[in-house]
């Protein structure tokens, strides 16, 4: 079944204080991923960020622009955290006003590739504490909701975590970040070794953190951990990923802080603890402060 | 648009002399599929072969056996070559005979995990040349077909592989291989670390080796390199990246050995002998010395 706005509002009945702002966050999401699908048929200009990982494409710019001058129309007050303003100097500051977290194309390595692996992500927060997040897997035209206390669905599925609590027993999907200097890639590969050899069946990198964050929520793999992520990959995933029955937590196994460029997520709290005990740290600074 | 036999058969237009038994792998193909879409959302049963990670379900023997038995009764004088069957002592030989090579379940690891990167997989060879290949993403309902000297294509659409040279612009796939010994690992590692020092945009897992190929086929990534592979892996896309246009070769940069459990595949040249240059080899043995 393919999504639609109002499946998805379907999926979450009664109303809530932020409806009319979920509702958008689907639609946009929806036209965004028309724009990126068509995009994919299309020759690229293709711009580098901090490293040749770190790609950034006219799609992006276009994508981003859309969501941001449609939400500002219709809510004039509200606040945006976006990928690609943040690269051009915007601050990161998650303040109590309502404030829109966007990542107009995650995966855009896959994107320029054309690596059918890409998403929409939009998340909402008030009072700093996340509302709704909602996920467009653009080609293959599944649409992850998850809303503050009314579960995460997948078009009109619900969403379920697994409730494994075995490493060796867990399919563990990581990304390899932007940082790509000896020392960095030697911790990254250092982490994936320490899982693989406490007997992880897998580890999986396809290449966009918030469809891992999804496929996680989705019961289709036991934990996700990565360093080198923004509070844009991670907003709308952790909606999802806690309504779905998850747990999203930082990698020393405190608490989550969205800004910190780093994550532990996982089905339990168990096997959360499990991977962010196997983890060594590596430091990608923090989102409110660049 | 969903794949369909009658779609198949009229993307390779033209009467050859095994245009029967391709039409009967696609016809299997899709009928595995349904079985393994059913099987996903089902308990399953898992048995461990080699390691963790090597493991088997029901359904890869059920699909098997519906596959070969189907054969058998119309190709009676074929010969086959299957996972599941090798896994219980049966020899990987292939004769000038006819040969069915046969993955029931590619990426069983995936399948047993809800993961949805899942295929299957038929090539048949004559006179040790591989005639067709045809793969069936599951739960994408995407058929993969390639016929030699008739093109390869997905559904209806005909695949192209990428003309990249350059390794500084590659996404490159891998699989990490059934052996989790700690020397194996550090092998695996060591690779991995070698084409990011190389700067390639990307490192790709996803945990099927066919799809890897048939992401390769469709010019969606630029290189593939594993150790640890079988010939059932690669029989079907080997006919379908060659027909696409790209190249699979051994990891020494010499012919490929279908039975060598090693493979290089790239969309040019070029870039197939920079990554076999790169990489440091896995000793795996050979499929038709076990």
């Amino acid at each position: 079944m393919k999504p639609s706005g109002e499946a998805a509002a379907a999926a979450a009945p009664g109303a809530g204080p932020w409806d009319e702002c979920f509702e958008a966050a689907v639609q946009l999401a929806l036209r965004a991923g028309q724009i990126i699908r068509k995009a994919l048929t299309e020759e690229k200009r293709v711009s580098t960020k901090t490293s040749a990982a770190d790609l950034v494409t006219e799609t992006d710019h276009l994508v981003e622009n859309l969501i941001i001058s449609e939400l500002r129309k219709r809510f004039p007050s509200h606040r945006f955290i976006a990928e690609e303003a943040a690269a051009s100097g915007a601050k990161c500051v998650l303040t109590r006003s309502p404030t829109w977290i966007i990542d107009p194309i995650d995966g855009t390595c896959n994107f320029v590739h054309r690596f059918p692996t890409v998403a929409v992500s939009i998340g909402f927060a008030v009072h700093q504490e996340l509302e709704f997040g909602v996920i467009y897997h653009c080609t293959e035209e599944r649409l992850y909701t998850g809303r503050r206390g009314r579960g995460a669905f997948c078009n009109s599925q619900r969403l379920q975590v697994s409730r494994e609590t075995d490493l060796s027993k867990a399919l563990v999907l990581t990304e390899i970040g932007p940082k790509r200097d000896p020392a960095t890639l030697k911790l990254f590969l250092s982490n994936m070794e320490r899982l693989l050899h406490a007997k992880a069946h897998g580890v999986r990198v396809i290449g966009s953190s918030t469809l891992a964050l999804c496929h996680l929520a989705s019961g289709a793999a036991d934990a996700y951990y990565q360093f080198g992520l923004h509070c844009w990959d991670l907003a709308a995933a952790t909606v999802i990923i806690r309504e779905a029955g998850g747990i999203v937590m930082d990698t020393s196994g405190g608490p989550l802080d969205l800004m910190s460029c780093r994550v532990v997520a996982a089905g339990t709290r168990e096997m959360a603890m499990l991977i962010a005990q196997a983890l060594q740290t590596i430091n990608y600074g923090r989102d409110d402060e660049k």
